[in-house]
């Protein structure tokens, strides 16, 4: 059976998260039953990055191994009309090798956290950002995110649920960056822990508070406990914004 | 009674526009009934633009007249609280004198409108921007626009409801540019005619899908009649970015 990648933008706030579980709307699932009205298969769709509800994806990476040979324009714009009237899009499809796994054969993923920090609540960016009052001192929360980069045992910001088998992975990235209103983290790595981008940004914002030194984001790192980081801070902010491949990109 | 400004964003989406409409839900409304539930007192917001269903605000600004001599930051937290869960938030207001009015005050207004220009329809950006789907060619969009800055008779960029006394405006700028898959389009002027920003962005996109050469707009405007020009694009990719008075801005 041909393998297609499936590039998919969603809003995650109508889903319990990516992965299909029971009574609950999920974004594989919603993908799986596109699937279904356009082959008349079922097929299983897997994913680069098992997002949680809340999150949203602008580049969610997938495969899934269809019935037969379908131009690859078919198959996005097929997906993308079964999925109406959910938030969820398929940007493009590419034929790829059976080998081809999403999960797996990824080398990058690249997620980008957005805070709006103001004091108002928020009207236009509600669901779609962490709203933090007090101002933020950005400078500050670089420092401490310098800490982070590099290879590391990160079990400071590790979901206590983490199926990762170790707890060391490398942080290639962790940009800190205000435009207006915004302030803009982007974290790159091969692959993360569950709930590590959040937990991160949970603990520098109470670096850009004040509330901690920039130093001690590096101790909260040698500590390897969870409960010596910071808070876990809202999906609504967080985007997984692509996943990288060896020798293969979307056109 | 001591008069305030009020600085607004909302998402228009929920609305049948700013204007107080028998059974229909409505920005001015809204943040009339916050006044009561704050002060106790019924009183009337008056805005710079009043804005159509779906069109959102980044800074929309109104006046209205307390009761009594609240402080301004009070007013802004009060008015937000009681505007909940509503997506309207004040994010600024400040005490104005007697003859400060919102619309007749303002000498400049500007609207940002966005497309996104890409094939697959949008999940993200689903009800805040207009989508279209072939490639649109900035430049020629850019060649068009040029012929409406200044000052002339709009008639042809006109809703056929508007009710404005002259159909003669300046038109200071109206800049066209491209970020990833979005266009951006900013226009700016003392006072527009109903519709004239979003007729004005249906004709330049006529341009730039090559239906119509650039020179063709400068024509369409020298006709002064609507059905030269081209379709209202639609209210969902307008915002009211902010409005500007002399001798007031917001702190």
């Amino acid at each position: 059976m041909p393998r297609y990648a499936l590039l998919i933008e969603y809003d995650g706030r109508p889903f319990a998260g990516w992965q299909r579980q029971a009574g609950q709307p999920s974004v594989q699932a919603a993908v799986e039953e596109a699937t279904v009205r356009f082959t008349g298969a079922t097929a299983t769709v897997h994913c680069a990055g098992r997002t949680d509800a809340g999150v949203h994806a602008l580049g969610q990476v997938a495969h899934v191994d269809l019935d037969r040979d379908w131009p690859a324009d078919t198959v996005a714009a097929a997906l993308s009309f079964h999925l109406k009237p959910l938030p969820v899009v398929v940007l493009a499809a590419a034929l790829v090798p059976g080998d081809f796994n999403a999960r797996t054969s990824a080398i990058r993923r690249r997620y980008r956290y957005r805070i709006v920090n103001r004091r108002p609540r928020l009207a236009l960016a509600d669901g779609r950002a962490w709203h933090v009052g007090p101002v933020l001192d950005v400078a500050a929360m670089q420092g401490g995110a310098a800490a982070l980069i590099g290879h590391h045992d990160f079990s400071s910001f590790r979901a206590s649920h983490c199926q990762a088998r170790s707890p060391v992975k490398t942080l290639d990235r962790l940009d800190i960056g205000r435009e207006d209103e915004s302030i803009l983290i982007v974290a790159e790595a091969r692959s993360f822990l569950h709930h590590q981008v959040r937990n991160m940004v949970g603990t520098l914002v109470l670096v850009g508070q004040g509330q901690w030194a920039p130093e001690r984001v590096g101790q909260a790192l040698a500590a390897r406990d969870r409960r010596a980081a910071g808070p876990t801070a809202p999906s609504v902010g967080l985007y997984l914004v692509g996943v990288d491949y060896p020798g293969f990109a979307f056109p």
